[in-house]
């Protein structure tokens, strides 16, 4: 199973598919082939370790394999069949899984391995199996996409000063690392306050100040028009609002909601299989996010400046005592340069 | 060197002098005596190490002796002799010195001991010496105490909710760190605005929830009078605002200065001889001292935790744009259970 998850690893973190890797065995404990899921379209993992078993062992030594998968093979015919089908038929005997599937769609794999006579153990390695799956096993077992929420203050927690600059508040270590995470997530989401405010181009970007392989989706929230020249309209414009469009910029699609609902900006996200979203500002849209009860994370940067006073953070969230306080989890802390990046959990409620 | 900054070490880092440490040693380099300055009215380093040769090497042992010395040796009489006179008299012929006194009334030692005949070497592993001294060597530089400003705050720059509810923002972990704080200076200073809200202590306490051995001076700063019934006016009453009275709670004494200006503060409290104060609290105490610019160090203790509102952790420091923001100097980044405490020096202006 270790073999199994590092061959998931090589995959992408992000997109609508999990990472997942798979290890065929003989029953003399030989490794017949390795596989590994590469991204939306190709071939999955158990599906990749079954074409490599064929060439380098042959069809034959596949009957009574053992199959080690990170995820419960799926069930269902996506843009590849099923898997559990495509072990069942090659002859494999036993599969052994880490984490069980959350998508209502894709599972029930195991019944069906079962029904086909095939052994299967789950659980295997669980914990390991279910950190390398990360936001993506959040989203599918909550039927929406994981919401990371960034926010980048003062030590005072300010993002801005009283006339409204921000520019810059955090290191450039701070700044490379949010572009990383921008590279990571499926969509982008800011708020028409932002996108005015700023007029940003919601890129991510190398630090030697390239565009990143990887552009997330550029997601305005608001009722508000895009002011005629800034950067985001331009690509609309230029696009025609199309999916198919390719960003002049270099940058992601450029999508604008017309609504302040969160739950509808993530059904919409959902809908077109994004399963990380990041929510970059501004105040009032966090707190949107916030109160709506739907971030997951909270990806806090911190520089050492005092402003005593401009704009909060986070907008009003009808907290009125310490008691009810949003208490997170906290997963990290680490130091950017001269600031510190706090990566905390919201917990579910009980 | 190296063994006189550990005997220096020793001693207290607080009160009004610093900590030395002194060996002496023969031609042949060989140990004489060591000493180190155990605190205020007690013997300096380079007398103690004096009184420890005599004992252990004898009188004429000294003759020709070269003296290492964290901190140039001072020339004035205060509660004990001028160190720079009793080395001259014990017939040192060299000394050799991490630091040269900032001190004006203490200063002039390296020019005495020449004066008599005695070769002196400064700035001996002076940035050793002078992390060693901390701010002691700060507050008799400026002739004014050294300040930490503590902050507690939510990760979006909070010290209270809407309704003043403040307790508790920091996790157990972060309270017994700033508790510790608290035993390492000579005063606290809270606004008046503070005692109404929380009725503090302002004592110094162990984990174990018992007074610590060290009780910092307790100041209160501002016109209100204290209610009546708060811990800290029962505690002036009882001790009639005399300086010689002990309080019966084990906290330290209780001063309330009728000021809203920082200088002022800090002058009252320089003419106690106090070398480093901590400013708790609140907004508007802490806006005054960074106004006033006689803040030193950040101490910005920072829980995972959002408000979305109520009080915020500095008031307005009349900075309308970004460019103006006061930045500091990140010192350490440190994780305090789930919370994090981020030390920053305030940057002296070019």
């Amino acid at each position: 199973m270790t073999r199994a998850l590092t061959l998931a690893a090589r995959g992408p973190a992000r997109g609508p598919n999990p990472r997942v890797g798979c290890v065929l065995l003989a029953p003399d404990g030989r490794v017949l082939g390795e596989g590994w899921h590469q991204g939306a379209g190709t071939p999955h993992a158990e599906v990749a370790a079954l074409t490599d078993a064929r060439v380098r062992a042959g069809e034959a030594a596949l009957h009574g394999a053992t199959a080690v998968v990170t995820l419960e093979p799926c069930a269902h015919t996506g843009r590849t069949g099923p898997c559990s089908r495509a072990l069942v038929a090659a002859g494999v005997a036993r599969v052994v899984v880490a984490v069980a599937d959350p998508n209502p769609v894709a599972a029930g794999g195991a019944v069906h391995l079962r029904s086909a006579g095939v052994e299967v153990v789950l659980g295997v390695e669980e914990e390991a199996g279910r950190a390398l799956l990360g936001p993506w096993l959040v989203a599918v077992g909550r039927g929406r996409p994981y919401v990371t929420l960034k926010t980048a203050t003062t030590l005072d927690g300010r993002v801005a000063a009283a006339d409204g600059s921000s520019r810059w508040i955090t290191s450039p270590e701070s700044r490379a690392h949010a572009h990383a995470l921008r590279a990571e997530v499926d969509a982008l989401v800011v708020g028409t306050g932002t996108a005015l405010a700023d007029d940003p181009a919601l890129t991510a970007r190398t630090p030697a100040g390239e565009v990143a392989a990887h552009q997330p989706l550029r997601v305005v929230v608001g009722e508000r028009d895009l002011p005629a020249g800034s950067r985001l309209a331009r690509v609309l414009r230029d696009t025609g609002g199309s999916v198919a469009g390719t960003p002049a910029d270099g940058g992601g699609e450029v999508l604008h909601l017309r609504t302040h609902d969160p739950r509808e900006v993530l059904t919409a996200l959902q809908a077109r299989e994004v399963r990380h979203v990041l929510v970059e500002g501004g105040p009032t849209l966090a707190a949107a996010f916030l109160r709506a009860d739907v971030v997951d994370r909270v990806h806090a940067y911190v520089a050492p400046v005092l402003l005593g006073g401009g704009r909060p953070a986070v907008a009003d969230l009808g907290i009125a005592s310490i008691g009810d306080a949003l208490r997170l989890r906290t997963r990290a802390v680490r130091p950017l340069g001269p600031d510190v990046l706090v990566e905390a959990d919201v917990e579910e409620e009980d």
